[in-house]
This record gives structure tokens, sequence and C-alpha cells, in this order.
């Protein structure tokens, strides 16, 4: 393959549903010269509640469909899969490089507030697997950190209640349930692919003063740090492509994705495949 | 087998979670003699964004299992199962009778208000399924019906945020958004396992004269009246059993089915198995 074959590969991001089309928005909006690949395993969602080697064997098979198409860096925009599947999937895509979300995320909540204390708000899953807590506690041993599980904001998210009174008063509930004297809040970290659409309610109830980390925005970054340095950023003037597969439930795909992704979809525009 | 021995056989009851636990519970209150057993296929949860000849597969297998056990009745408590397989899992059981819960619920309120107008709250999936609309329409082609999908319901019941200002805010939402002046509600089908723990939120936001019908207890009515006719109704004096068998998340299960059951559960209270 030539140099100019291999910059015109896609960047492909993978899923266990339609969440991370926030990621892929912002990789979008980061890099609107690259082409892009989604594949949201929306059968088997939701992967928070299976157990790890199955996530581990899903993981496995959605990452082979995307090499199978050809990529040229993978992102795990699936914050249960990043934490359970990472190491698998580097030694699978060898030496294409593979990203989680979980340590851009963290990284960028540790750089801006040195031994801060950070508020991740993710679901129930990856709250039990405490993947952004060891994450910060490795790069930051003097952080302090507390998770809190905020499933109804996934809800929130995917039925389009983003902003609002109903919004406002669920996400101050949360935050009430998780600050306390002892524990004042620097950073919140937007530890579920969903959350980016609730962030501007997040800002506005946790107030000045308090970092808002979205993880989607900080992967971004890194995505672009990291096909910058190797030389392998696109460079053709053709308009860029963006295909996205799923491996059931096209409609509501297209119907929630949508929001997601920020522009409208058709259902056609979703491509099923089997894994 | 003794006819002693067949009526200590337990009622079965089947969902794809733990929201199917509102109906065992219901059918102990009404029925707190009998041996009951639950299995909750949380391994492959939700079934409603899965294919219909998927849904069938897994309705099938846990039915198996079930039946393996010995049961003398089955209550299909998924509303996408029993608007899916309620007929494949009948052929698979017979001459032990199969109940779903669209059907109990659909008759109760056509009989309340004949030719009235019948507002189904439900999840997503079985909105798209329609079976409570086709159950009413069957049954009184005069009545008017109208479905509202209420997916943050779902996530209340399982955070457990039952009562209070955001639970009224949702619901008043909800019924706004299904209601109009070409449609005066007369009765509110609770159509997914989880909104019984909303039921007195629902009732007093929907105002007096509107009739709230819980599947779970119409279920239950049908389950005495079935088995009293057969004349199988257990007449034991020992304390009646209660085994809970579920497919993955025994911990979860326990946390948040308690909630649902009306009494607190150990992890240690589920039995994992595999289908």
């Amino acid at each position: 393959m030539t140099d100019h074959d291999y910059k015109e590969l896609p960047i492909g991001v993978f899923d266990s549903g339609v969440g991370g089309l926030t990621v892929l928005k912002a990789i979008r909006e980061a890099l609107p010269q690259e082409n892009l690949i989604y594949l949201g395993d929306t059968a088997r969602l939701p992967y928070g509640t299976k157990s790890p080697a199955s996530i581990v064997r899903y993981a496995v098979q959605a990452t082979k469909k995307l090499q199978d198409q050809g990529i040229k860096l993978l992102v795990i925009a699936c914050n249960t899969a990043s934490a359970v599947a990472l190491d698998v999937l580097r030694d699978q895509m060898h030496p294409v490089p593979v990203l989680g979300v979980v340590e851009p995320g963290a990284t960028a909540a540790v750089n801006a507030r040195p031994g801060g204390s950070h508020l991740v708000l993710a679901t129930e899953a990856t709250v039990g697997l405490g993947a952004y807590r060891k994450a910060i506690e490795r790069l930051d041993p003097e952080a302090k950190v507390r998770e809190q599980a905020c499933e109804l904001l996934v809800s929130l998210a995917e039925e389009g209640w983003t902003n609002g009174s109903i919004a406002d008063a669920i996400v101050r509930r949360y935050l009430a349930e998780a600050v306390d004297s002892e524990f004042t809040v620097d950073s919140i970290i937007l530890g579920c692919t969903h959350f980016p659409l609730l962030r501007d309610t997040i800002s506005c109830i946790a107030g000045e003063g308090v970092d808002v980390v979205d993880s989607a925005i900080t992967t971004a970054a890194v995505v672009e740090k990291l096909l910058a340095s190797a030389g392998h950023l696109r460079s053709s003037d053709e308009a860029a492509t963006l295909r996205l597969l799923a491996t059931d439930g096209a409609t509501r795909f297209a119907r929630v994705g949508g929001q997601f992704l920020g522009n409208s979809l058709q259902t056609s525009d979703i491509q099923l495949v089997d894994l």
C-alpha cells in the first residue's frame, strides 16, 4: 500500500451502541478531512451487564469486522470495553494504534488539576469496574476521586430531554449524592459516551470553577496527535466519507444516533452487519 | 405423580430481567400458599431491541429450564416475549397452561370501561409491537387506544426514585405528550413490568376518575382463576418455597430486584444458571 493509500484508510470507532457517536462527532469536528467508519454492536448491548469474558469476545469480533474493512487507527468508544478489552485489542490490531476513552479523559482531568478532586459520572457498570479511578490514581497519586453512577442520564440523553427542569433536577440530585463537605469538586469527568449531550446542563448545575472534562473531546485530541506524529493524517482534497455499521435496529440507531451525531440520519444510512 | 404432588409443583415466572418480580410479587400476595420459581434472563436483556427470531429462541430456552424443574403453570412476565413468543411457548408447555401479561391487562381495562379510551404506558419495544393495541381492539372494537413509550420510567423504577418531584415531573410530561383534546383518558394500562412501582405517582398525576390498570395484579388474578378451576391450587400447610434463578449479575439482581419484590434480597438468594 502506498503512503497516500494508507492515509486514505478510515479511522475506526467501535461502541456497544449509539453512544460512541459523540466520540465520532468530536473526531469529525477535530479532523473533518478524515474518513470514518463506526460500528455499533446494538444487537448485544448493553455490554455493562455482561461478564468480562463475553465482553472481550464481542469486542474482538467487532474489531475483526473493522480490521477487515481496513482502518489506520481504532478508537474503543465504549467505556466498558475500554476497561476490559484494551490490551487484547491492542495485540489484535498491532501495529495499528488502539485508543480507549478512559485514559484520555483521566489524563486531561489530572493535567488540568494536579492533586485535585475529580468526580466521575458514569454508568453503574463503569463505576463497578473502577476504570477511571484506577487511571487517575496511576497518573496522580495525590488526586482524590469519587465515582457516581447516573443511569438516568443515559435515558435522558436517549430521550433527547437534555435541557430544562427535569434534566436540571436529575443532575442536581446526582451531584448532591456525590458531593459533601469532605469532597469539593475541581473537575467532573463525563465518563459515559452519552453524557456529552448533557454537558451544558451539568456545567450549569456544577457552577463556575468546576472543569467539565468531556472524554469524547479529549479522545479526539489524542487521535489527532497520534496520527500527526505518525505522519498518517489524510491530505486529500476529496470529501471525507462516513460509514455507519450496526448489528441490529437500524431505525432506532438512525433516530437516536442522529441526536448524538448532531445531524439527522436515515435508516438507509445504517448498514446492518453480522459479527 | 399424585394429585398432591402435582399441586406442590411451583408456578413458573419468566422475564428478561428483574421487572417480572412485580408479577411474582402480585402472585405471592394473591396466592401466598403457592410454591414459586422465577427465572430472569439477565445475561441477554433487554429483549426489546432483539429480533423476533432471537426473542423466540431465548424464550424457548428459558421455558425449557423451568420445564425441567417441573412447574404447573407458566407466566411470561416479559411484555416483549408475551407479544412475540406466546403461541410457541404454549405448544412447548402443552398441556401445562401458559399466560402472558398483555391479555390480562387488556381484558381488565376493557371490562372496566367498555368503549373507553385507554392509554398504554410501555417501553419503546412494546409500543413498537403494538401488542396492547391489538389485544384491546380485538376485545372491544369500540375502544380507543393510544400507546406512549416511557423509557425514563424504567430507569426511575430501577433507581428507586419512584416518588417525589422528579418522578412527578417525568410522569406529567409523558402524560402531556400522550393526551390532547381528542383523547380524554378513561384508563391507563401499566404495560411494562417496571411501572407498578410508579403506580401511586401515575394515579396521582392522572387524577380521579382515571383507572390505573396494573398488569401484574390482573395477571395474578387470572393465575388464581386458572389454578382454581383446574383444581390445582396448593393446599399444604407447609410454608411455600420461592426460588430465584438468573443468567447473570446476581448482585445487581438482588439489589434492584429487592425493590421490585418488596423485600430485601441477598446475592446468595439468587442461583445463577446457564440456558
